[in-house]
């Protein structure tokens, strides 16, 4: 298992948007994150990050205003 | 240790670009990829999908007609 947490980057301070995540989509300029327990959240961003190994972190940039 | 295996996808084949990869770093419209031994591939394109347990893949589409 390998599961990972999602932060929102903003301004160099780090959010936490979901942890225990299994599962990243991306689609329609968003990201569906699935946790193991199979919820979903949508974030409208994009990927800047990804760490496998020391922080099983995923670092994005949020895009609010765009639709 | 979560190392992951870089896959590009298209016309829903997929070819298998970088394993053991350790860390994915996103610059300039392309994807930094660094695996466990350090060696960095860069490739011009977007994830699409990232799989933390199953699979430990990612899945990316390139666009190698843009700069």
């Amino acid at each position: 298992m390998c599961l990972s947490t999602i932060y929102s980057v903003s301004d160099g301070k780090k959010e936490e948007l979901m942890s225990d995540v299994a599962q990243i989509k991306i689609e329609n300029g968003g990201l569906f994150l699935i946790n193991m327990f199979g919820e979903q959240k949508y974030v409208h961003g994009r990927i800047t990050s990804v760490d496998f190994v020391d922080e099983h972190s995923v670092l994005l940039e949020e895009n609010p205003g765009e639709m």
